[in-house]
């Protein structure tokens, strides 16, 4: 029978060992948020339907997961379908209410939109937590992953996107990961659109800025042209969409290019005040500016981010951008956001692959009292107490097992110290501390043990 | 529009404030859990309906949240069900194949059981997280709440009684939550059975202990009575059942009642061993044995407890005990277990009905600064950085509004410093720091500002 037990296709059992390291990276991104006066929010898992269809276009409605209506589900389907089942779409309405969350940005807008009247505005939350999308299962892809957003909402200025890489800056020097912050502005591709006269290809836009990496520049221009767009004005495009790397090059360019437009230029003051912010703030990892960003072009509204990897190939392992109607959806117009979401799982990789993780979150027991019976169980208690006030993690082996199988388990669970407690000791009023690593040990009394361990 | 929006029936939003103060048990919890030497854990919210049906009885199959298969689910029902469709319980084992997790502890079993070749036992760990019960919606009960479990596999050891009850007692004094523990023993209620030869009469044992407490002994006799329990037997019973107070007392009456029979015998030596090292460890916490516990008495087989707060009318807090066959449903027997499970909503709402949060959780900004525009900004992003580099959550209000405005975010928010960098500040290179209690405000250079804050 025991063969037959298993877990849903693309979700995942996070034992102790990944535990740590998972909590690792969510504590340290957690403590950088709130050092930056964001809070916690959470939302329940399930959504009414109303709320999630249709805000992630017809693919993102496919990927929901819903769920069964309770008790006898068929209740409200229309008599005439009960008997004529031939077109699963038209019962789904009748059974289903509810959906788990695909994302956290949506829930984090009907909960504004809720609470609208109560919330204080600039309202800056973070969230951490599951969600569930109805994917092909394949490595790296999971049917339920974590996400990890931090927004603000009910602002406009520029510092908040300030604020959002002096994050991303904390979070990724303290985890040691190498990482280039790309930072594109929806506007400055609006004035693009405009200096060509092609307000109305957005989408081809979009289409050539990300395919350029896989097909090269000629292959782009082949396939805007096959969509209307002439080669000159393909070039003209691409001229600026692969623009690239310094902050001050890129503006100097931008202006030249695109500086006549009116969402050109607004686009280019966003982006040199947010330079002007950067500059006066000490920030140790990359930033360019690249206008070559797909990322949610057909919502963010002005800037768009892009964390990658440095030292590792793997796509990017953060974004986020400026929405300005994330609540319109909801009934609330003009409240203008901009968020960053952080890549749990892909950092996670990152950091297992280059051994990024420090050594001492590997070990949560520190010292283990091997159990020699009765008597010396009674002897232990109070020391295992104490060292437990003090804050230091202890176990008592609880079987008075062989000492090899209770030294095996201190050694697979990489618990550094071991204490006896035999005879002698009892006898003695001492206890005999031994270091894992290097072997030695030593009889001290309680003091002294309490002293070596902290 | 916005009127509409809502949360399912059952679930919650968890605000900014709600979440500190939750956060601040769980981390509380957890905290212990860890010194205890006791590793997280996380398993998949959903499971597959085969791992959780027939695990929680009748009852709780219907309770379970179903998840309708992705794509077309009809396309694995019978072609006949798709045309007569007047029973919807002969539909659903052919639409839905997964479930959310009901409870912590089928899934652990089954994370065991899946990994037993790996892990070390005995195997210690905790876990964190929702559950959802399809559960009509009513005051204090809902359809996702999270659990807190605490679980040892894999050792007989009544130490790990205890150490669950050492948890106990250092998360309620550190929570300042006054509990008393309530412990049996379901052998000693075996026992009981054994003296009264009514060793196939447990349900009614355990309704009259259920029901002690609501009508009262005279009624329990009756009702014990008319379901085949002569009234002298059922005296006998009440006798054994109702003791309950100072674990030596009640000992001392069991080895009278019941030591001679089996199963009494070795309830009552288990029950002695765990007060032996009670008595060994520094508990502040009251302990009484309750024969009238009657939670689990259906699955546990060993130790019974329960968590009551003494300040304020309100169930059980906490409750658990030991199961000997967990895993056996999986297809591993033999692996015997003890743990306890933690009530967080019932926690959270003793605290707040008793005002036990300390006010330190319910400010998480330390400082905001005033946005005097540009300039202010400009000279104000250094000192910002540094505040933030020594731990402390700090704000700048992003737009330039009216600073009545900005002050009254600084109240709502309860941020107890305000930093304003007007045109004397930068010309004299200081910040005026308020604090927003006192009233009072100091001119400061940079050095003094990080003293007086941290």
């Amino acid at each position: 029978m025991s063969q037959n037990v298993s877990i849903p296709k693309g979700t995942r059992d996070f034992s102790p060992e990944v535990m740590q390291m998972r909590e690792y990276i969510f504590n340290t991104i957690k403590q950088v948020f709130q050092v930056h006066g964001y809070q916690p929010l959470e939302t329940p898992s399930m959504e009414n339907l109303s709320t999630l269809l249709g805000k992630y276009g017809d693919e993102g409605d496919k990927l929901l997961f819903r769920i069964l209506n309770s008790g006898d589900f068929l209740s409200s389907t229309p008599e005439e379908l009960l008997h004529d089942q031939t077109d699963y779409r038209k019962l789904l309405p009748h059974i289903c209410e509810k959906g788990l969350r695909y994302d956290l940005t949506v829930p984090f807008a009907r909960f504004v939109v809720m609470n609208k009247n109560t919330l204080q505005f600039p309202f800056k939350r973070y969230q951490i937590q599951p969600v569930w999308r109805a994917d092909r299962p394949q490595r790296g892809r999971y049917r339920e992953f974590y996400q990890c957003d931090v927004d603000v909402i009910g602002s406009k200025s520029m510092l908040n996107e300030l604020e959002l890489i002096l994050i991303l800056d904390k979070v990724f020097t303290k985890l040691k990961v190498n990482v280039c912050v790309h930072i594109s502005n929806r506007k400055v591709l609006d004035g693009l659109l405009q200096k060509l006269h092609i307000e109305n290809k957005l989408t081809e836009v979009a289409i050539a800025i990300d395919k350029l990496d896989k097909i090269g520049e000629k292959s782009v221009l082949e396939e805007l042209a096959s969509r209307g767009l002439p080669i000159e004005v393909g070039k003209q495009l691409l001229e600026i969409i692969t623009l690239k790397g310094d902050p001050e090059k890129v503006l100097s360019n931008l202006h030249q290019l695109i500086g006549h437009t009116s969402s050109g230029a607004e686009g280019i003051k966003e982006l040199e005040e947010l330079y002007e912010y950067i500059k006066k703030s000490d920030i140790n990892i990359e930033i360019i500016f690249d206008l070559s960003l797909a990322r949610g072009l057909d919502y963010y509204t002005g800037a768009i981010f892009e964390v990658k990897a440095k030292d590792v190939s793997m796509g990017s392992i953060c974004g986020g951008g400026r929405y300005d109607n994330l609540t319109a959806f909801f009934g609330l117009p003009d409240m203008s956001g901009v968020g960053i979401s952080f890549g749990a799982d892909r950092i996670y990789d990152i950091m297992t692959e280059l051994n990024l993780f420090p050594d001492t979150i590997k070990a949560s027991t520190k010292v283990i009292f091997l159990n020699f019976g009765y008597n010396s169980v009674l002897y232990s208690l109070p020391l295992l107490n104490k060292l437990r006030d003090k804050g230091i993690a202890c176990e008592l082996f609880p079987d008075e097992e062989k000492i090899k199988k209770q030294m095996n388990y201190a050694n697979k669970k990489n618990i550094p110290y071991v204490i006896i407690a035999g005879d002698d000791e009892i006898t003695s009023g001492t206890f005999t501390l031994k270091n894992m690593n290097s072997g030695d040990q030593q009889k001290l009394d309680t003091e002294k043990i309490i002293q070596s361990l902290t």
